[in-house]
């Protein structure tokens, strides 16, 4: 039997296959479904997302969180996972089921289900490609899109930011599945995406798919890691936070929800008319570029 | 402007986003569903599906028409992709657009809508994954399964096999989707999978999800492209045609079809209850391993 055979073998024993008319080993899977879905896909790849010789357990989570915070950045919730990996040489049998374990095992702490994929080997650094499907919020929520921002929203993140580079917390975060959802239902954000690329660059992003608005940020109010720089905060990437906005009006409501916790609502700065995103501090203000993490394709 | 976000503006730009409440640009994209789905997921490799320098709008196509021959060996069909690029060095930008631009072609020849994805750029190899949803057959119709077969079924094929990777077939094939549908939801099927690693992989793959049945080959009755072999057609892969079983009594039906080409209902033999694929010539039999194409994983 050839490796893999082998693995999928053991990929059908691990996923197993109650319940679902056509799930793993099949062509496709068959999904249920309760009339809108969301559908995202993110790769980690050797090299830019983890380095060779990580851990396959952190590598298999990441792969499965990356996904699982952008349905959170809508306000979603993932119900199932197809999964493509692409194994360079230096993968062997037990650090691929190593990585096997753990994609399934971090897709199910969220009641998630892995029910397809596909398996090749490629001469160069590995990929692995997931694609999430989520359900949108419940109730009568709306998703919650990057665009909607209004001059005078105040704008918020869920936690600290800054410096996930240094040691492993890029690969090690939680997605903020619950507190997206939470918000999604309970306070309708104007806006919000997850902290991906750095505060600056998805500060923008949110700014720009909201028609060219602005912001002014509180440089001393925005949390960071224990010793972690505001310019890491602003231009590194992989923070896994979501960032969010609410009208003035609509804040006090979030101030008193008891299911989430005074990190998860820290108040950062505000919206504005006037395009351009401007850091205040107590005697200055300065306009920053919308930096980042960016891929440099030729 | 880097280039990252460049090619993001220039996909936002190709694919619109006019009618969809969330799509491309933002962190998942939502897709209205009538309470199931189809979902698969497949690569390309430069190295394995593509050689370096192949054309950039067959990639697309093929990209594409690879995870579309998916839902089409279940009788599904598309309806929205997202796509994963991680480009290699030699991407150039002009090369990147007309990728882009191909995927989107071939995603619209079935009216499919490309919603999402993501770009990155890796040291190594290109690889390039999609994530397709899709809708099962309509009606009463069921998804077609690999498992089912039962013994006597006769066995089809949708057209001929044999040496794609001679020439650029095994780039420029069409999904067999129009068929796939159509036999799901006028024949039912016992059994149907796309042939794309070989003819004996394939079929096994089918008796094995079916129990462990068996399969009795009619050599002379095996349709080959011109001038490729039988031993190309039961080993290589990449035929894209699709192979399907049906009970003796319902395949009169079957044969009067006026939305099936002869072609696309070609017998090639007979389910067995006796493990193994036997090939039958006029005057011998043999009995043949259930090779094909396979990744070497170590």
């Amino acid at each position: 039997m050839s490796g893999e055979q082998q693995d999928v073998s053991y990929l059908l024993e691990l996923l197993g296959g109650e319940g679902i008319p056509a799930g793993p080993g099949d062509d496709a899977a068959l999904v249920s479904t309760e009339g809108e879905i969301l559908v995202t896909t993110d790769p980690v790849v050797e090299g830019i997302h983890f380095e060779a010789g990580s851990s396959p357990t952190r590598i298999g989570r990441k792969l499965v969180n990356r996904n699982f915070s952008d349905l959170a950045a809508m306000g979603a919730w993932p119900t199932s996972i197809v999964v493509s990996f692409c194994f360079g040489p230096s993968w062997q049998r037990a650090s691929r089921r190593r990585l096997y374990r753990s994609v399934k095992a971090a897709a199910e702490k969220y009641q998630a289900r892995w029910v397809g994929g596909d398996l090749a080997a490629v001469r160069g650094p590995s990929v692995f490609t997931l694609a999430a499907i989520g359900r949108p919020p419940r109730g009568k929520a709306r998703v919650v899109t990057r665009a909607g921002l209004r001059p005078e929203d105040l704008l918020f993140v869920t936690g600290p930011l800054g410096g996930s580079s240094i040691g492993t917390r890029h690969m090690d975060f939680e997605p903020r599945l619950e507190w997206g959802r939470r918000l999604a239902e309970r306070h309708a954000p104007s806006a919000m995406i997850d902290v991906s690329d750095g505060l600056a660059l998805d500060l923008a992003r949110l700014l720009e798919a909201s028609g060219g608005l602005g912001a002014r940020l509180l440089a001393e109010r925005i949390p960071l890691h224990p010793a972690r720089t505001l310019a890491r905060a602003l231009c590194e990437g992989e923070d896994y936070e979501l960032l969010f906005a609410l009208p003035e009006a609509r804040s006090r409501g979030l101030g008193e929800d008891p299911c989430l916790p005074a990190r998860a609502r820290t108040p950062i700065g505000r919206v504005e008319a006037e395009p351009g995103i401007r850091l205040q501090w107590k005697d200055r203000e300065e306009t920053i570029p919308a930096h980042g993490y960016s891929h440099d394709l030729p």
